[in-house]
C-alpha cells in the first residue's frame, strides 16, 4: 500500500549527497559501549580520560562508526534506498574525539560508480562519509564501497 | 603492588604478533546490537536475512570491529601494553558474513614501526588484523596505526 518508490542502483549518480539527521551521545552510552567493547580507561573513568591525550571522556571510536551507521541507514530508509550491504572501507580517519553530549551528523556523497557487475542483483557506488559534531568539526571521515540493489530493473541493467 | 612489567612503544617491534581469545556471538547480540545501530532487515529478521545475498542473520560489519576491538584490548591489558588510541583504519574489509554463534579470534600483527614523534607521550605502530571464525575463515582484516605510550623512558626515547 505503500506511494513510495524505491531507488535502485541504477538511479544513484555521482555527485549526489545526502544529509543524516543528527544523533546525540550520552555519557551513559559512551560507558555502555565502552563496558561491551572498548573497556579503556578513557572511555569509562573521567579522572583516567582527563589525563589522557583526549582530555576528557570520550567516546570508543567504534561507537562513533556505529552511530555513523545508524545516522546512514536511518537516512537510506527514509529515501527508500536499497542498500545491501558493504564489502569494506578505505580510509578511515578518527579526526577527533566525540564527547558526551555531542550531537553526531553525517553527510555521504557519491564519489563514483563503477560499471555494473555480472551480478544482477546490485551495483556498487563509491561514497565518501563524513561525520561532524554540533560545532561544525569533522569528527570521523571514510570511504566505503556499498552494495545498492538493482531491483526488478536488473535485468536490463 | 603489581609486579608485571608494562611494555612501552620502545619494546615493541615490527614482526611481533599477538593471538588473541575466543569470543561468541548470540543471536541475542546480533539483534541488539542491529537494533541500536544498524536495523537493516538482514541484521534483524531470519526470514528477511535468509532471502538477502548473506543467506541468514548475520552482525552487522560494525558490530564485528567493535568485537574484534574488545578482543584486541583485553590482549593489550592483558599483555601490559599501554595503547592510548588510533587514528584511523586503512583498508577495512568484510570478507565473511558473521552469524550467531560464530566463535571470534584476531590475530594482530606488527608491520611498521615509524620513527619516534617528536611528542614524548606516544609512539606509533603499524599493524595488520585479521579476525577468523571457527572455520577458520577471514571474516575482517584491516590495516590501522596505533598509538602506543612510551611511558617514563619517554624523555629519552
Amino acid at each position: 500500500m505503500s506511494t513510495h518508490q524505491t531507488r535502485y542502483w541504477q538511479d544513484i549518480e555521482p555527485g549526489e549527497s545526502f544529509d543524516t539527521d543528527h544523533i546525540t551521545i550520552s555519557r551513559r552510552d559512551i560507558l555502555e559501549f565502552a563496558a561491551d567493547f572498548d573497556p579503556q580507561p578513557y572511555h569509562l573513568d573521567n579522572e583516567a580520560a582527563e589525563e589522557s591525550i583526549f582530555g576528557g571522556l570520550c567516546a570508543s571510536g567504534w561507537h562513533v562508526t556505529a552511530l555513523m551507521m545508524r545516522l546512514l541507514t536511518d537516512t537510506f530508509v527514509s529515501r527508500h534506498i536499497d542498500l545491501l550491504g558493504s564489502s569494506g572501507v578505505s580510509q578511515l580517519r578518527w579526526s577527533k574525539p566525540v564527547y558526551a553530549e555531542d550531537a553526531l551528523c553525517a553527510r555521504i556523497t557519491v564519489t563514483d560508480k563503477p560499471a555494473a557487475t555480472t551480478d544482477p542483483r546490485f551495483g556498487y557506488i563509491e561514497c565518501e562519509v563524513n561525520v561532524t559534531n554540533q560545532h561544525g568539526k569533522r569528527v570521523i571521515d571514510l570511504s566505503t564501497s556499498l552494495l545498492i540493489g538493482r531491483g526488478e530493473g536488473a535485468a536490463n541493467g
